[in-house]
């Protein structure tokens, strides 16, 4: 197969396993076997070992992250329609996973931010690029600018939060419950 | 030592290493080094080995923001108020531990609900005891009953949301922004 699948499944079976069992319980030679990749050509895409495929992993979680905001912003009229579908995608993710599913970042991020700089910088760095697109799309659809910041960093709280209650609980509700919750805000924050 | 200061002082060193590495990444070799426990009582107090230890680790962590609430609720006078030192006292852990805190039981958590069912079960109902906690405490400031389950998944999804970007960004402030919101929601609940 072209050497560009041979890497990005392994980006992809990376991010899964990292939200599942999380990144140190996921052993490299799992993953490699997981992802059917051939062990000539792995050390080839990433050099750095596990280490470079979880800044890879981290990058494409927030690629698929940003990607889902854009969708929310593009699918629906209002923002607060907007924060509502990021939240039920999210749920819906969720209960198909069967509850096995996690923030892409989060959960390479806190196990391992007091070991490795490479992977707290991605992380960092990717939140941030959430929280800035999501202040941006906020203050386009009607919330005053000076707010949108603030705001946008309560609905990530909220995604994150709920994202660890729904896994804790098995259920999709907190996801839901804080969906409404984050919507009211941005309704408030956006009325004239 | 009593045998009971060994077993307390594993239980305390592995939740710390839990929050800081994660549950996967903390070796039981590391744990019993780190604890300066004698590996001879170990098997004693843990026959179960690291999987027993981490089920005591997340009722000691239950116990411990069970307290974190006792203690929130019993020095201000205000729901509004408790809501608020609740965070506050969580975001002046957060900065003394070098951001490497986390919540106990969902650092223990989230890397294991795929593995191990004990596990499950014991963060299931250290959240549950908290949030039922909360909304007793809730009910009885006035915030009305049927309210009151709600508003305590609003309050515990900002707490676990603030704790996994305070760590990412290594900053307190999501802490105090995530407990500005949370003693808002409480005010409008709670009034007349």
């Amino acid at each position: 197969m072209p050497p560009g699948d041979t890497r990005q499944r392994m980006i992809e079976t990376a991010s899964r396993l990292f939200q599942r069992d999380g990144y140190h319980a996921t052993s490299w030679r799992g993953l490699v076997e997981e992802a059917q990749a051939p062990w000539g050509s792995i050390h080839h895409h990433f050099p750095g070992g596990k280490e470079e495929l979880g800044v890879a992993a981290i990058e494409a979680g927030s690629d698929a992250v940003a990607a889902a905001i854009t969708y929310a912003f593009a699918s629906t009229r209002t923002p607060a329609g907007a924060i509502e579908r990021l939240f039920s995608t999210s749920a819906a993710l969720m209960e198909a996973s069967g509850y096995e599913t996690a923030c892409p970042v989060a959960s390479v991020a806190v196990a391992s931010a007091h070991e490795s700089p490479a992977l707290t910088t991605a992380s960092r760095t990717a939140f941030r690029r959430w929280e800035d697109e999501l202040a941006d799309r906020l203050a386009a659809g009607g919330v005053p600018r000076r707010r949108a910041p603030a705001l946008a960093g309560h609905v990530m709280t909220l995604l994150e939060g709920a994202l660890v209650r729904a896994r804790v609980h098995g259920s999709a509700q907190p996801l839901r419950d804080a969906g409404s919750l984050a919507a009211d805000l941005v309704r408030q924050a956006a009325a004239p």
